[in-house]
């Protein structure tokens, strides 16, 4: 837990929040700045800034909390994104993962799509380095 | 597994990848059309177009690997997407998950953020009905 954090202080019951499901691992609850009806956010009840901060159990659950929240909803189009880093959009400094509706063109998420040209001897390279590092 | 499905394909080996890690239930590969330098995608073995598709046996584990990509490429600031539907920006129908490094403005993804403004008896009475769902 972190004192100053706001989604800790939601953990905590010590602001209100919109909550939806909880188990001892994770809390999910609605964004009350939502970018389409029904944007909801999943946390882990540790709190970590980045994905790579939270261990791996409560990382478990998040998905499957996710799709149930997609799955009362009825939604069939939606986003799941969990950003790290200001850079990459993150405002909150506690992960949360949005499910986000996506009912039409204008509401919901937004993306932006600059893809890259393939480059094999580049993928090569990094494929071999990375693959290193994950088997070490 | 889907015949003419290009991720069952390479869960089965009939196409190549650059795979990265890979468990009974799920798969790591390079995007070979990334948005940065380590664009890399997670997905279930079980075919299937969207989220609320998959078995959470399989969904538990993709945001762990996730994690273990976004740790061995060394990244700190990075988006994880997955995208449900045409409208949500997925072009290939069987559930992936993104992991895509932002190391600078331009390059990795680009998000957009309409945010609505808060409607708090909007809220309470989505919240009342999602909850009922949930619960039931």
């Amino acid at each position: 837990m972190s004192a100053n954090c706001i989604f800790c202080k939601i953990v905590k019951n010590e602001i209100p929040a919109f909550k939806l499901l909880e188990t001892p691992k994770i809390l999910a609850f609605l964004d009350i700045q939502p970018l389409s009806r029904g944007h909801a956010l999943v946390i882990p009840k540790t709190h970590g800034a980045k994905l790579h901060d939270i261990p791996d159990d409560e990382l478990s659950e998040m998905l499957p909390v996710a799709k149930k929240l997609a799955t009362a909803l009825g939604v069939t189009d939606y986003n799941i994104l969990q950003n790290n880093g200001r850079i990459a959009h993150q405002f909150v400094d506690h992960v949360h993962v949005h499910m986000i509706p996506k009912p039409n063109e204008t509401e919901g998420l937004g993306v932006k799509w600059p893809m890259q040209d393939t480059d094999m001897d580049k993928l090569k390279a990094l494929h071999e380095e990375l693959k290193s590092k994950i088997e070490n």
